[in-house]
């Protein structure tokens, strides 16, 4: 059973639902410790709206903001992204299923257009093409 | 360069941000296609409410509605979550490496307990335990 009741995950997905905090935390990626006004430089936006979104991304645990004098510092912390995968991984199969069934349709195509070629050979037909309708789904 | 300019991205994580909505989804992994009054059934909220829900899910594509007669059908579309996923897996090695560098650790202390143990013997420390303060990331 899935676990859908999770304040954490709620704060995770909505977090990463923007654009300029999904950019944020990309910046974050490819450094170690960055400054607010670092941080904020690219950004077409004014500081405090990228402050708000530094809010929302602290709220959900992806950064630790460090304060040095009068300096902000954030670095990235991503261990609620593993939660956000980890709830995603459980509908992989159905991106996974479609690319077997693709390849096996394309094995199977490969095997009827030439059957004495080594690699067709190689690779029986799982099954004979069917001529009813294409299930999008199998469970 | 992680891709975060998406506004399907942007739907997709923004529909998973809910409880509620995570638990239609769920409900329709179980079944092929359920009607609408049949995922209502088990939740503490209006008739309405859950339209709501479903109207996002289905913007963000997510879900497929389909009518029969007076009746609504949804089924479930997870494609949409594929590219989350995908997006989220660009920081899977924070996580995976934090693993290893458990691993390695447990098996070092492993090591310095008992050195003259056959399991010890088989994996030898990558490298002496450090006196400085931990690393949490590397890049």
């Amino acid at each position: 059973m899935v676990n859908y009741q999770s304040p954490m995950l709620d704060r995770t997905f909505a977090a990463l639902a923007d654009p300029t905090r999904r950019a944020l935390l990309a910046r974050l990626d490819e450094a170690e410790s960055v400054t607010i006004s670092e941080l904020a430089r690219p950004f077409p936006v004014s500081l405090p709206a990228i402050m708000k979104h530094l809010d929302v991304l602290n709220d959900a645990g992806l950064i630790q903001r460090t304060k040095t004098g009068r300096s902000v510092a954030c670095r990235l912390t991503p261990a609620p992204m593993e939660q956000a995968m980890n709830w995603l991984a459980h509908y992989e199969r159905y991106w996974t299923e479609q690319l077997d069934r693709l390849a096996a349709f394309l094995e199977n195509e490969e095997w009827q257009a030439n059957p004495a070629s080594p690699s067709s050979a190689a690779s029986k037909p799982r099954r004979k093409k069917s001529t009813k309708p294409g299930r999008n789904r199998s469970k």
